[in-house]
């Protein structure tokens, strides 16, 4: 059996996998990532040395770990080499699992891990070359080429949220401007929504409730017919079909795969994005990727890490 | 023994290569487009038939002919399907050559073609990860990865030229706005310094004759001090550096690899770009690809067509 373990900022998820990848138990614990990387190694370790015990009441034993990290992590698996998020660098997860469980530990970016997931089992299932974009309050990419992680020569590839695609009103947390996060992550509808009051637009559902001003209520007042919130969308889109025509334009995928919090919106964004894509094609007579909404949810972090060895070149 | 083809808008170039990939013999002639398909591909073969000959005085037979074409092939070789250069679209030109001559054909885009040959036998030899850009009156790309040609799965990949990376005060002429090749070519940086005469900007080496502005002449002038040619400079080398970001972020190659007409400016343009790209990349800290000019010169285009077919997945 496997064990998939999804780190994020505020939970853990783990789940404990047969040969089927069916989830067969699964947990879920704090991250509690103010107590430092040791105490939550530890916690990890109590977690899967429980798990090995469930695994063997099924009579079955354990073949190995992955785990998916918000950050990067060495070829080895050996270390998490950046994770602002937790405020590691240089923190040797892998090697210290490995030696208290002497069974193979692999490690991977978690948007890489969700683009794994889905190439096995969700919406990429089947194609040779797939891309997957998670879009939240950040962008982050996964990239399989001929059915295995492409994760370029040094561990940096894939980053795609921080492609450069315009000129924006505000700096990335990379410090960089016009990074694609900066357009069309939830963040960017709401700081773009946020700027455009700041400037004087005074008539929109969305000053009802100035606190709460989400991608979720921007997509609903959108829906409804609110001008500010439809800018705020058609932005997004804009600049997201612009990343998505620039990677086509690059890698050429049989398949993009669309995920995280703000692919929520769901066929309200997918057909706005399908629609406006052809636009900005290269070639326009020519077959190009589909662009599919992912399927897994919240399970794909934890069923890519379980399978992130296969994936490895 | 191979033979290479190098199909540009002007000429055709034409080498004989041994098993050593030398070039036992070249040829080029004129590709007169304005009379045809039909014509231009009857004169190839004419060629290829005289080279056959001369294969046969040293011994050997010939056992693969490539073709490097300014625009884009089907994965099987059997057709061009677009050369808006030639004017060309969906001509057999694979089928009948090999229906002509009885042996393997490939064709690719030229762009891939030099990337292969740089790959083979010049900047990048050795390494699995590369890229290539040329950077001429438009902007072109070839992907090398795990030392094959990488074109995507519907063959539109690796068209960096028309990735988005910014906001132009010009459209592009694929339609869109912003298109890397409408910053960092040559087109665009004449473009850039005839819209700031236009503008008013009254005092520069390149007034002096108007009528011959060229990414040669502001290159010379940002040499001598100019400052119109030192802007045009260096937002040209501002946007090749966003856009060879942008890659690294994507596919973090082991080598990118700049040919073309502009790379002519040789260290003058290499200099620049390696020190103002570690300002974008997003880990600072990390190794990356290394940046070097291509070595192999116009012979690239008949070196790497010859050796197509063993690059090809």
């Amino acid at each position: 059996m496997r064990i998939g373990i999804d780190i994020g900022g505020t939970n853990i998820g783990m789940g404990l996998l047969n040969s089927k990848l069916d989830m067969v138990y699964k947990s879920e614990m704090p991250t509690e990532k103010e107590k430092g990387y040791q105490y939550i190694r530890d916690k990890l370790i109590h977690a899967i040395e429980d798990m090995i015990s469930r695994a063997g009441e099924l009579g079955e034993k354990l073949d190995s770990i992955g785990i998916g990290i918000p950050g990067i992590a060495d070829e080895e698996g050996d270390k998490v080499i950046f994770c602002t998020n937790l405020g590691w660098s240089n923190v040797p997860l892998g090697r210290d699992i490995r030696a208290r469980f002497q069974i193979p530990v692999y490690i991977g970016n978690d948007a890489t891990v969700a683009a794994i997931a889905e190439s096995a089992l969700g919406a990429s299932r089947g194609y040779a070359n797939s891309l997957f974009i998670t879009i939240g309050t950040g962008i982050g990419g996964g990239i399989i080429l001929d059915k295995k992680v492409y994760s370029g020569s040094h561990g940096l590839g894939s980053e795609i949220g921080h492609m450069i695609v315009g000129e924006n009103f505000y700096d990335c947390n990379c410090g960089n401007r016009g990074c694609l996060e900066t357009f069309a992550s939830s963040t960017a509808m709401e700081r773009y929504v946020r700027w455009e009051i700041e400037r004087g637009f005074g008539d929109s559902l969305l000053l009802k409730d100035i606190e709460n001003i989400s991608a979720k209520a921007i997509f609903e007042g959108a829906a409804k017919g609110d001008r500010l919130s439809n800018m705020a969308v058609d932005r997004m889109v804009k600049y997201l079909v612009i990343g998505i025509a620039n990677l086509i334009n690059i890698l050429d995928p049989d398949i993009i795969v669309l995920g995280g919090g703000v692919a929520r919106a769901g066929d309200f964004l997918l057909e706005r994005v399908r629609g406006l894509l052809p636009k900005y094609l290269l070639f326009k007579e020519m077959e190009y990727g589909k662009i599919e909404l992912a399927r897994l949810g919240d399970q794909a972090g934890i069923i890519g890490a379980a399978i992130l060895g296969d994936y490895r070149q």
